[in-house]
C-alpha cells in the first residue's frame, strides 16, 4: 500500500476539502511598519450584532478563498523575498536524490515519484561561507527582521477589537494572570520578538528553504502553541493523507506540524508537506536515517545521519529533533524503570550505543550539526529521548540527567546561534509537573520547553487527549511554550483525520486556558466576547466565537429551554 | 412526548442492555469485620498473567450476572436491616401523592402512571420523635454504622493486589503525593471513616428511604467522586431513558447521580431511578416545586417547598440541592457581571427575592429545612446559586458573599448534626481555581466541596468536558471532594447516551489524576498495573485495567509497530 503511488488528481481533490474557510470568518492581512511587505494573516469573525473579533490564525492560506492553490506546484513563497533581501544565502546545487531517500530499489518508481513532484523542486538555498543565517544570530546583531516584525503583529491578534471586553477595572484586577515568571508586555512590539529571540527565550523556526512560511515564535512570553503530529507509516496511510492531515491539522489551530513519516516515500511526502505549509515543519531525521540501514539501529554512522540533516534541511525543514542529550552512561539507568525507553528515537539511539558501547554519536558530533543548523537556520528540538513512559517512571534520574545534559547543549547551540527548544515529558502525575518546569527553566536557562502533554494518569488508553490535556494546561500555565498535541489513539494506533481534530482541540483549549492563567495581554477578550453572545441568546455567535463552530452547532439542539436562567 | 405512558416491556428491555459485566471483569463481595453482614462489591478484573486487579466499582448490581433484577420492582434492599436495627424510626403512612407532584391534570393519567411503578412503592420511614437518624449524628455519638465500615471496605479497594507495584521505595518516595492539607491514611478503617463524619469532613449520604443503597463517602480524605446529572426535560425524554442513563451513568462509574428532571412526570421518574438506583441520587427541589407553580418563580411560597422536600424525602433522596445563601442582598452584586445568575436554582430565587423584596425563604426557613433533613438524614448540598458563568465573573463579590453564607449556614446544618456539603464553581480560569478552594475551606470548615467543572475557558462549546475536566483534576487535587461532570452538550443541549459517557469518562481521569497527587494510598497501583502490561504488550490487560475497555480494544489496530520503542 506504501508503494502506491499517488495520483494528482486524488491529491487536489482530497485537499480540496478543507479549503472552505470557517463560519461567518474571512482571512485578513496585517502590513508591517518597519516592513510594510508583511501580509500578516488573521481571522475576521464577524458577529450578528455587527463586531468583529480577531482571532490568531494558523491556517495559512488554505482558508482564503481569494487564494489560488495547487498543490503540485506549492504554496506561494512571500518569504523568499525576505531572504534574498539579506545577501547572505546563496543557491547551490544541493544533495542528489538518492533511492534510499524514499525507501526505493529501482530507479522506475523513483522516476515516477520524482515525475509527480516535478513541481515541487526548488534549488535550495544555504549561507554564505563565514554567515549564519539564524535569526538568533540576526537578532543579537540587533537586526529586526521581517520574520520578527511578522510575529510581533501575528501575536497582537488586533488589540483594538478587545477593548470593549477590558474595560471594567474591578474584572481586570481581578482576573489578572499569574505569570509564574513570565513577563508578557501589554503589546508585543517587533524589538521585544527581537530581545526575546536574542534571548534565547524565543526561537522563531524558519528554514531559509522554507519560503512559504508564515513565521511564528515559540517562547514563554509568546502565545502557548501547539504542535500536531503526523506521518505515514511503513503500514498505512499514503502521500496524499498526510498532506490533507497538514491542512487539516493547520485548519484547527495547530502551529507547526511534526512529519514522523516511517516507511517509503519519505523523501516525497516531505517535498509535498513542506511545499505545502504554511506553517513551521519540524522532522526526527533519525526516523529517515534508520529507515535507511534497513531499521537496523546498531548500522547507523553519523556519516548517514549527517547527510539525512542535509538532505532536510535543503528540503526546508524548520525544526529537528536530535536526541543528542541520550548518553551512554544514562541508559543503565532506565533498567529499573517500569516501562524502559519508550521515545523511539530514544530506544534507537539507546540501542546504537548499547551495541557499540559507545557514546552517542549525536552527541559527540554535535558542534559539528551545529554548523549545519546555522547554514540554513534549522532550529534544535532537543529531544528527550529517556522521558517517562508511565507515571512510575516520572521525574527519575534518567530523565534529569538526560534533561541537565540538554541544559549543556543548550549553550553549546548558542555558542553557534543556532536557535534552540527542549522537549519534555511524556507521563507526570500533577503534583510533579511544577518540578519538570523548574528543572527545564534552570539547566535550560529559559529556552523554550516543547511537551509532550504530559498525561497526568495512565488508566485511561482512547482518552490520553484529556489524560494528557490537563497536564498541558498545567505546563502551559507554567512557562512551557509548545504542547504537542496527544490524539485519542495514543498507544492504540495511528490517527486519523477525527483523531487529529480531538487531539487539536483538546490542546488548542489547553494552551488558551494557559494564555488565559498567564495573564497572556488580550487572552481573555475572546472568552468574554463568546460570554457575552452566550448571555444574549446569539447562538450564532457562539458558535462561530468558540473553537469548533461545526460541532458547537450540530449539538445545539431545541431541547435548552429558551429563557433558561439569566437575571440581572 | 412526556405526556406518554412508558410501557412496562421497554423498560426491561432497555435496561437490560447495559448488565453486561466490563471485560474480564466479576463482582467480588468483601464482608465486613465489625458488620459481618455486610457485602462490599468490588470490580476484580482478570489479568492474562494471572494477576487480579480489584478496583472500586459504582455500578450496583447491574453488572453482576447472578442479581437478579426487576427494574418494576426495584434492587434489593440490604440497608433496611441496618436502619431497622438502629431502632429510631418508624414506618408511617406518609404523604399521600398528588396529581401536581407528576405535573398532571387529570386522574385517570395518574392512575396509569400509578399502575406502573406499583411494584416501586414502599412505605416511608421517618425519626421517631426526639431522634436524629444522620450518620452525622451517629458518628458524634461514637458510633460505627454499618454503612460507615461499608465506606471504609470500600475505599481500600484491597490493598493486597498492591503491594507489587508499591515494592519499589525508590519510586515510591518519587512519587509521594502532594496531598494539599489531605491527611490520608495508610489503610481506611471504619473508625477513621467515623471520624470523619463526626468532624463535618466527609458525609454519607444515605437517606433511610433508600436502602438499596451502597453507601460511600465524599471527603477530602477520601477517594475523589464524581456525580453525573440525568434528567428529563420539558421537552424530550422518557422515564424509561431516564432510568437507563442512570444505570448507564454508574456503569461507567458515577458515584452519585442527580436528577434534574423539569416537566412532567417527575414523582414517578423519581420513584423508578431512586428504587433502581445503588448510588446516592440528589435533587434540586426547587425546580419541582417551580414545576407545581406552573413555572411562575413568584408564586412559590415555604409551605409548597416544604411539602416537596417532604415528598422527595420519603421517595428516599439523599442529598438536595438547597440554595439557600443567594440572599436578596446578594442579588444587586450580579448586575455588573458578564453573564448574570446563570444557575437555574440561583435565577429562580433572585427572581422570588426581587418580586417579593424579601429574603430567600430557604433562608429565613433554615433551621426548619435541617428538622426535615435529620428526620430522614438527607444530606445538605448548599447550592451556589449565585457561580460564575464565565470566566469574567469568577470569584467575584456576588459569589464569593454567598460562598461566605454557606459557611454560615453550615455551621447552622452542623447544630442539628445535618451532613452538609458545599457546591461550588463554575466557569474559573486556573489561576483562580485555588482561591476557590482556600476560601471554601476557611469559611465552610472543610465540609466536603462539591464543584462543576469548573471550566477553565469560555471558548469551547462542544468541548466543555475537556475544559472542566482540567479544572476538575486542580480542584480535585487541592480538596474538592466530589466533581460534578460536564458532558459535551453543556451549553448547547441536554446530553444524550453518549454524551453522558463522555462526561464520565473526562471526570473519572481527573478524579483518579487528582487521586494520583493527592497521593491517595494505592491510587496509583492501577496506573502501574496497566504500564506493566504496556510494555509486556499484553494488550488485552491494556483494555481492560483501562477506564474504558470496548474503546481502547476498537481503537486498537494493526498499525502500531510490533517491536515499537521498548529498550533496557
Amino acid at each position: 500500500m506504501n508503494d502506491r503511488i499517488p495520483q494528482e488528481a486524488q491529491l487536489a481533490q482530497s485537499i480540496a476539502l478543507s479549503r472552505e474557510p470557517l463560519p461567518a470568518s474571512r482571512k485578513t492581512h496585517v502590513a508591517g511598519s518597519l516592513h510594510p511587505e508583511l501580509r500578516v494573516p488573521m481571522r475576521a469573525i464577524s458577529l450578528t450584532n455587527g463586531e468583529t473579533v480577531t482571532v490568531y490564525d494558523a491556517s495559512g492560506p488554505y482558508t482564503d478563498p481569494a487564494a489560488q492553490i495547487d498543490v503540485r506546484r506549492g504554496l506561494p513563497a512571500p518569504r523568499a523575498a525576505w531572504v534574498e533581501a539579506r545577501q547572505d544565502t546563496e543557491a547551490y546545487e544541493g544533495r542528489r536524490i538518492q533511492l534510499i531517500d524514499d525507501g526505493l530499489r529501482d530507479q522506475e518508481q523513483q522516476l515516477k515519484l520524482r515525475e509527480l513532484s516535478a513541481g515541487l523542486q526548488r534549488t535550495p538555498r544555504r549561507a554564505k561561507a563565514g554567515h549564519n543565517v539564524t535569526q538568533l544570530h540576526y537578532a543579537r546583531r540587533g537586526i529586526i527582521t521581517p520574520e520578527m516584525e511578522f510575529v510581533a503583529i501575528r501575536e497582537n491578534q488586533r488589540l483594538d477589537w478587545m477593548r470593549e471586553y477590558e474595560a471594567d477595572a474591578e474584572r481586570e484586577a481581578r482576573l489578572r494572570g499569574k505569570p509564574m515568571g513570565a513577563h508578557i508586555p501589554a503589546q508585543i512590539t517587533p524589538e521585544f520578538v527581537r530581545e526575546e529571540v536574542a534571548r534565547g527565550r524565543a526561537i522563531i523556526p524558519a528554514n531559509i528553504n522554507h519560503p512559504e512560511l508564515e513565521p511564528m515564535a515559540i517562547g514563554r512570553n509568546f502565545l502557548v502553541k501547539v504542535n500536531a503530529n503526523i506521518g505515514n507509516s511503513a503500514v498505512t496511510s499514503s502521500i496524499e493523507e498526510e498532506v490533507e492531515k497538514m491542512v487539516w491539522a493547520t485548519r484547527w489551530g495547530a502551529d507547526t506540524v511534526m512529519d514522523l513519516s516511517t516507511g517509503r516515500n519519505i523523501h516525497t511526502t516531505r517535498d509535498w508537506i513542506i511545499r505545502n505549509s504554511a506553517v513551521p515543519i519540524g522532522t526526527v531525521p533519525i526516523y529517515q536515517a534508520l529507515e535507511k540501514v534497513g531499521g537496523v539501529a546498531e548500522d547507523l554512522t553519523w556519516a548517514l545521519f549527517r547527510d539525512t540533516l542535509i538532505e532536510q534541511a535543503e528540503q526546508g525543514v524548520d525544526y529537528f529533533t536530535i536526541h543528542a542529550g541520550l548518553r551512554l552512561p544514562f541508559v543503565p539507568l532506565t533498567v529499573k524503570r517500569r516501562t524502559g525507553i519508550v521515545s523511539r528515537g530514544g530506544s534507537i539511539l539507546a540501542k546504537w550505543c548499547i551495541a557499540h558501547h559507545q557514546e552517542n554519536f549525536l552527541y559527540t558530533h554535535f558542534e559539528e550539526i551545529c554548523e549545519i543548523m546555522k547554514a540554513y537556520d534549522v532550529s534544535f528540538s532537543l529531544g528527550d529521548g529517556l522521558r517517562p513512559g508511565s507515571l512510575a517512571d516520572a521525574n527519575d534520574e534518567a530523565q534529569f540527567a538526560e534533561l541537565r545534559t540538554l541544559g549543556e547543549l543548550t549553550k553549546i547551540a548558542w555558542k553557534h546561534d543556532v536557535q534552540t527548544m527542549i522537549e519534555g515529558p511524556g507521563h507526570v502525575p500533577m503534583h510533579l509537573i511544577q518540578a519538570n518546569m523548574d528543572e527545564q527553566l534552570k539547566h535550560c536557562d529559559e529556552a523554550p520547553f516543547y511537551t509532550l502533554g504530559p498525561l497526568t494518569t495512565d488508566i485511561a488508553p482512547g482518552y490520553d487527549h484529556i489524560t494528557s490535556g490537563i497536564g498541558a494546561a498545567m505546563i502551559g500555565w507554567s512557562g512551557c511554550a509548545m504542547l504537542c498535541y496527544v490524539t485519542p489513539k495514543e498507544h492504540l494506533g495511528l490517527p486519523d483525520r477525527d483523531d487529529v481534530k480531538a487531539g487539536l482541540m483538546a490542546y488548542k483549549i489547553a494552551a488558551h486556558a494557559a494564555d488565559v492563567a498567564k495573564g497572556h495581554p488580550g487572552a481573555r477578550a475572546r472568552d468574554d466576547a463568546l460570554s457575552k453572545a452566550r448571555f444574549e441568546f446569539r447562538w450564532t455567535d457562539q458558535f462561530n466565537l468558540g473553537l469548533d463552530p461545526e460541532t458547537a452547532r450540530e449539538f445545539h439542539d431545541e431541547t435548552l429551554p429558551k429563557d433558561s436562567a439569566k437575571v440581572a
